[in-house]
């Protein structure tokens, strides 16, 4: 028989890895860190979870502290609860992911002296994060692989209107590898979720290619049909 | 700058969300309960992660003390982190999930006294369970649901040798809903991973139905196809 919980040493933190796309790169947000251990480093946006917070709040109170972003809509990614992740002590982290339109932004404002500064920065080229991040990047970096084979998450990243070929790139990008063009193209337009705009590019030097636009709702749709097995 | 970890009262759980399915029913396990708080209840069989072991390493060690079930592959489900999710104080639970086959077993010899006993339950007549354990349940239901409309994950539930009849019964028990014949068997059959052998069921009264056997090698490569976005 218990009659109290049993004391252990551990804490409970959030990691948060947002995709963001910007300029023909995929992108993540990191801050800098301003306190110890791994003062100075680079890390994905995390801090430890409140006694009296649910996890899914601890997630958004802490991306917006330390990136002042807010109202992300973000899924949870992944539990990291090796013995020796964290050099103080035992602490388990909930990984968090979302992907984001940017709009040319590179830096955002932490609202806590926590973070040092929070920008956004190109995958290929990460640095060598604080703690077990990389490890959690990658994980995540995994999780939207394999989810753009069979969800068009893709549209999340992506300007209102775009392009085939912005569509295939951002597909190749986060694939990493290079895509047969008429293959992807039909494959996406059998989807039936794309609309396509009577509209063309503007302010580009060759030829005009046409926009498109996500249906959202025969992407509604198409997911429950998935569901149900019954296509 | 911090040097020690912040003290909060906080504890980590694991419990594990095992189905399998046997005699055309799909079940999962549940523990009856030896401990305060739920004494006496059914619930999912979960304990407390030790400090000096991993979540992974403690979600086996959890599932053989209650269950004495050994050598299960499971895949982290989710982690419930509300706050009043537990009776006795703030306790996140990381859930895991796996899917076995069953041959005619019924009950489960627990190898610790946390649990009184270890039995096999259908998922369409569930008690209420301990906890949030009901909630923890439906999610993962939900999570093979979606899982089994792109990764043909029922071949774990099944015997080695099946019909595409308990195959299909499978699905439509899984997705809780009635399945086209023609249209299941022929999206099953495009898949490519079923293997036709030259054998028929045995001891039945009716039309010995052809036996199918699931092919692994196949399966793998569809499953990189996939990935890749190239079919």
């Amino acid at each position: 028989m218990q009659e109290n919980l049993p004391k252990f040493d551990s804490v409970f933190t959030i990691d948060c890895v947002i995709f963001g796309f910007d300029e023909g790169e995929l992108k993540i947000l990191l801050i800098e860190r301003n306190e110890e251990p791994f003062k100075g480093w680079w890390a994905l946006p995390g801090y430890y979870v409140e006694q009296e917070e649910s996890i899914d709040h601890g997630a958004g109170r802490i991306l917006y502290e330390l990136t002042g972003l807010r109202d992300i809509y973000m899924e949870q990614l992944y539990t990291f609860g090796d013995v020796d992740r964290h050099p103080q002590g035992r602490v388990i982290t909930v990984a968090y992911f979302a992907m984001i339109r940017l709009n040319g932004q590179k830096e955002l404002k932490p609202v806590n002296t926590y973070a040092r500064k929070a920008f956004w920065h190109p995958v290929n080229e990460l640095p060598k994060l604080a703690y077990d991040h990389t490890k959690i990047f990658e994980r995540s970096l995994e999780k939207i692989r394999r989810k753009i084979s069979y969800q068009p998450i893709a549209f999340e990243l992506l300007p209102e209107k775009f392009t085939l070929t912005q569509l295939q790139h951002l597909y190749e990008l986060i694939l990493n590898t290079k895509l047969d063009k008429r293959n992807f193209r039909k494959k996406m337009l059998n989807y039936g979720i794309l609309k396509e705009l009577d509209e063309k590019q503007r302010g580009v030097s060759y030829r005009a290619a046409t926009l498109y636009k996500f249906d959202k709702r025969k992407y509604a749709r198409l997911f429950q049909k998935e569901l149900s097995f019954n296509k």
